[in-house]
């Protein structure tokens, strides 16, 4: 198979870990022999400091003629202290979405039994849990018009959604749900709001398309807490994008670390894989990121992007067995840990290419 | 003390609950030798139903006479199965928030030693968490311009804030801060929402009046994975209404059980008391609803409300002695609760009363 691989190392921890993952991908490439070439850009902070874009023109149009995109992470700290910058990184990460039409958000929450101990929660409550989230993506309040009043006093975002956005990501769920065990809870703030009424309605109507399928309706609030009380109740989740940036990076806690999650944003054209972590100013540099997340990035891009389903399972068990043999990094290390064997990032990588 | 409160039951477990809130408040009174007379209001779905108003204006009239209120719960099945109609419970709850100026919730996450098992999470992870929420509660996407369009295909919520709003409440946490042990966290989402920048920005102005308080900023969706990672990082959180929501009921976990956690609304005048829990449609008048959530709700009365300590320490401690006597409702029973101890809910009732 012959494929063109765009790789967006991003900002913070994104450049250190993203050579992991990309390091998996040409060691994929040489053993089932195929041609996977890469190219590299820009975006976020990276790509402000060069162009003062965080997207710059020649990245999206790479972005438009490859097969896949790698991405690392994006933000910095500089913009988090001062909200009053007007470009900023992350707006980059938001455009590509929007551009390249990646509305559906696939989170699938992989619990490997080796790190059960790694989370807060307790092991019996883990055992057996297997969600796979979708998040709508290029919707929502992150999308709808932004305002700020000339007195700076009144800032305002619109939370907003249209029919096709809901049935379009309804149906991938659904379908998801289809292969999986037919379950499928649809996560939405009805009660209070009208966008929410919107999804609902909207996915109350799909489900008859879906007769297999149970449908449960939860509110977000109810969700968060149900989510740690007996996470073995969800399958498929589909939610929006707000709630879904919540609820999927609450869930990373079940998978022992946001270190271990892997995200595939898919939609009309290109799929686009990243870390769900971001950039995590505060180990950039240092060694310490997980580069985990990112070879997982890579196994979703083989799967969900190419359709190489044993490539992938190569690598999910490759970490699988490094995890056995009692390596970890610090995110994913506990009290019984025997220090030999807590691993920076590069010995990680090395290792699980190896 | 003299003092007219007015209860309101609402929907689903509310009025079976708000029973034992009640009867707490009368015993206090008894003991302690005060004066408390109490009224009754209808909300919710239960108001609907009599006169076709989600809150009547006899009921806001009542609430704007009294001291404080008890509320129980709001909502109903009907509603949430059917996003088109117009006249909901939850409208109630919202504007009697808003009547009454009620702009800051305070969640404090209460954590009995005698629950630490019933948790989902680890013991260690929770041992010596104490929080204390402060969620805005009249503003954000809630009380924002609801549209639908024509053809029902499009919905939108304005997500709005103004700068008072956010200094008002910020003040009473920054407050709250320096009684307790001085660090604040602020949750937003300020790489994307431009409300959140607005929020950002006036906590960052807020705090250098409040010098002795270590403030940090943090992003939603990391909050969310921080406060089961690790909870005992938080001390005072301050955001906006629908994080706010979100979080404080996946914090619910943390004290074990929803059935556990108590709020205060408090603003330009009368308090409203009130669990955090729902209206548990499922669990409606089977006996099965825990009793302690409104028993705590007439505690926080006591002490915000009235700034009667002894008296809301004196139901805190029964509460607990209650809970090491080993009693439980079925919400907090674990599997090694003796089947004997585990009460309904009038049993549990009369127990802390008695
Ligand atoms: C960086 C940020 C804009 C982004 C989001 O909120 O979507 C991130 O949190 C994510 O989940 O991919
Ligand atoms: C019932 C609902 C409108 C309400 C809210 O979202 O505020 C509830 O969840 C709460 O937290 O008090």
């Amino acid at each position: 198979m012959k494929k063109n691989i765009l790789v967006i190392p991003g900002d913070g921890i994104g450049p250190e870990v993203t050579t992991w993952g990309k390091a998996a991908l040409e060691k994929i490439a040489e053993i089932f022999n195929h041609e996977f070439t890469f190219d590299e850009a820009l975006m976020g902070h990276a790509a402000i400091g060069v162009t003062g874009e965080p997207l710059p023109d020649e990245t999206l149009e790479k972005a438009r003629k490859s097969d896949a995109i790698l991405f690392g992470a994006i933000g910095h700290a500089k913009y988090d202290n001062d909200p009053s910058l007007k470009v900023r990184p992350e707006q980059g990460l938001l455009k590509i979405r929007k551009e390249l039409g990646l509305f559906a958000n696939l989170r699938p929450i992989l619990l490997f039994d080796e790190l059960l101990q790694a989370s807060s929660i307790k092991p019996e409550i883990l055992r057996g849990t297997d969600i796979l989230f979708f998040r709508e993506l290029t919707g929502d309040v992150y999308f709808g018009e932004k305002t700020r009043s000339e007195d700076r006093n009144t800032a305002s975002d619109l939370m907003i959604y249209h029919r096709y956005e809901v049935e379009r990501i309804a149906h991938k769920a659904y379908q998801a749900a289809q292969q999986r065990s037919k379950r499928l809870c649809s996560v939405d703030k009805a009660n209070v709001l009208e966008s929410s009424r919107l999804w609902r309605e909207t996915v109350q109507e799909i489900a008859k398309q879906y007769p297999d399928v149970e449908t449960e309706h939860m509110f977000i609030d109810n969700a968060a807490m149900q989510l740690i009380k007996n996470p073995k109740k969800f399958d498929v989740v589909l939610t929006a994008n707000l709630f879904g940036d919540i609820l999927t990076d609450e869930a990373s806690q079940i998978a022992g670390s946001m270190g271990m999650l892997a995200s595939a944003s898919v939609g009309e054209s290109t799929g686009f894989f990243e870390p769900i972590h971001g950039s995590a100013h505060d180990i950039t540099g240092k060694d310490l990121a997980n580069p985990l997340a990112s070879i997982l990035s890579a196994a979703l891009m083989l799967e969900i992007g190419f359709g190489l389903k044993e490539e992938a399972k190569l690598l999910v068990d490759t970490i699988d067995n490094v995890l056995k043999d009692g390596f970890r990094t610090n995110d994913i290390a506990d009290e019984n840990t025997n220090r030999f064997k807590v691993l920076g990032t590069a010995e990680m990588g090395k290792l699980v290419i190896k």
